[in-house]
């Protein structure tokens, strides 16, 4: 049974464990600083599909069916899925899980649906729901350009502040039994809207969405950053990642050295031209999936605040003048 | 804290309680068979905003407040939202819960979003997480057809199997409480896809997804048709429901008098003009929050199951062959 902490932290109880997982990617990612700690890496990201979207579901189908089989289950014995991906209607989740035989809970939360899909997995699992389930999410470079901005064709010149989608996969199978990690607590994110409009940077989107779930976070534990070993954001990039730690620190909160990112780990931004860092659903998932989680493993990391970030961004909208609100779904997990 | 029942079912403790609920609607709303059970009809369906995606999302803020102040409470007694919408980044939810200071969880499982945001609310109520939380959703027809079909200067003709998209939205507050109707079980939905690709066809899309979900409450409770009052689905329309009793009928089950469609109720099919009948996240929803509930509450209605119904259809994999899955979330509601 789960307890509130404050207005904004749900504890779980202590059952939720991760039982699995894995991370996939492609070319891009394969040539980043990370490529050791990924399950699989294709080299040819159209995964041999005629779309890319349909490539993307390929990624998508990879992640999950390793992690199921890195936590030794087959699909039967899930009880539930928690998936979404950024394409319209999410087709890169619904398409690879039709007629798989598992019930499925479709979220849509940007970029942040690694730690939305695991929170919800999580609150699932500790209310007796479930037993085992299992948290997925994806992106793919080239079907999220041509669906957010312009086709690859086009040719399109990258802003600075401009992020790399990533091209990769990450998929967690967590529930209860005897895994490493546990899922400690999380703490659903707010949608806040500072008013940014440009959607060549996404950094400068989200970064008030995670300020505002760390400060809420912080405020209701009791805790502050030096009390875990690292606290890491999803894809706030290096605009964003700065932005975060000028908000923290004007409510008198320095993350410092304990502050990660995974859109400024999983490429280097020296030689891989990737302008402010990767982005996407697959860039948290990818790294928590693949490198967070094996370091956990490994007893490298004890204790980590994750919470991917998520730029609720839409064309049409943009289109309208409107500007583009962030949210930032936060998930605490402790290594035993 | 929550009891499995068999492989699907996710049987409730007795503290997840429906506390308020609003419908709203507009002109062909206001002229079908329930116009007396929304809370507000508006005859001018652009609500005053300037483009169709921001007058559904000013739909969906109305009846999240109406819904909030049934129920006594203002937006900070809110743990947790639960919401999502048709549009492309759900943009009709997102944009009215920006800044709202609530936390908010994006779903999207197309029309099914209402009993789909009513099952994860209640699961984070039942397992402690959330004393209270809301579960939103809308559709509006001119902000769907032009994503998904035509846009309306068009002019399209209608299939004889096409539905209407309802200009509504529904949302209920669910928490620990003093409510005459109560969440007892859930069950979420696989997703089912056999073939179908006709964009003007959602009932054939949905319906065996229906089945899908029915037939195994019914496996893993040992209930039948006939325990309930009432079996309701969201939006299989004409063509949907019956293929519905079909599928059921080859299962050995027979729904009969039982079933109810909101795509059926919500629009009088003889003097409206809608084709197969009405569909759309706001359809199910509106049904529910406003007709459903109320006659749960009048005590006409005491044991109900109602199962949104959403097709997951994307423009851009349908123009790339692919066919259209379905899903559907059912939740079981009683009242005392």
């Amino acid at each position: 049974m789960a307890k509130r902490l404050g207005d904004s932290v749900i504890a779980l109880g202590d059952r939720v464990h991760i039982l699995g997982h894995a991370a996939v990617g492609c070319r891009k990612e394969s040539e980043g600083p990370l490529a050791a700690d990924f399950d699989a890496l294709f080299l040819d990201s159209s995964m041999g599909e005629d779309s890319w979207e349909k490539a993307e579901s390929a990624l998508q189908r990879e992640a999950l069916s390793r992690a199921m089989q890195n936590a030794g289950i087959e699909p039967e014995a899930l009880h539930c899925l928690f998936a979404g991906d950024l394409l319209n209607q999410c087709v890169a989740s619904h398409y690879h899980l039709r007629n798989l035989g598992v019930p499925v809970v479709g979220l849509y939360g940007a970029c942040s649906t690694m730690t939305e899909s695991l929170m919800v997995a999580s609150v699932f699992i500790d209310g007796g729901g479930a037993e085992r389930c299992g948290a997925v999410t994806s992106s793919h470079f080239c079907s999220a350009e041509r669906q957010f901005r312009y086709p690859l064709e086009y040719g399109g010149q990258r802003a600075p502040t401009a992020q790399w989608t990533a091209t990769a996969s990450g998929a967690a199978i967590v529930g209860v039994g005897d895994g490493k990690v546990r899922v400690a607590d999380v703490c659903p994110g707010r949608i806040v809207d500072k008013g940014m409009t440009d959607i060549n940077n996404m950094g400068a989107c989200m970064a008030p969405a995670a300020a505002d779930t760390l400060l809420r976070y912080f405020r209701d534990t009791g805790s502050q950053p030096t009390d875990y070993d690292m606290v890491v954001t999803g894809d706030l990039g290096l605009v964003g990642s700065r932005l975060l730690a000028e908000l923290l620190l004007a409510d008198g909160v320095e993350l410092a050295d304990r502050h990660r990112d995974c859109g400024l780990m999983i490429y280097d931004r020296d030689t891989q031209d990737v302008h402010a860092g990767g982005s996407g659903c697959g860039c948290s998932a990818g790294v928590l999936c693949g490198h967070l989680l094996k370091r956990m493993e490994a007893g490298e990391i004890n204790d980590m605040l994750i919470l991917s970030t998520g730029a609720l961004m839409s064309p049409t909208t943009n289109q309208q003048g409107e500007s583009i609100p962030g949210v930032a779904h936060l998930v605490h997990l402790t290594a035993k």
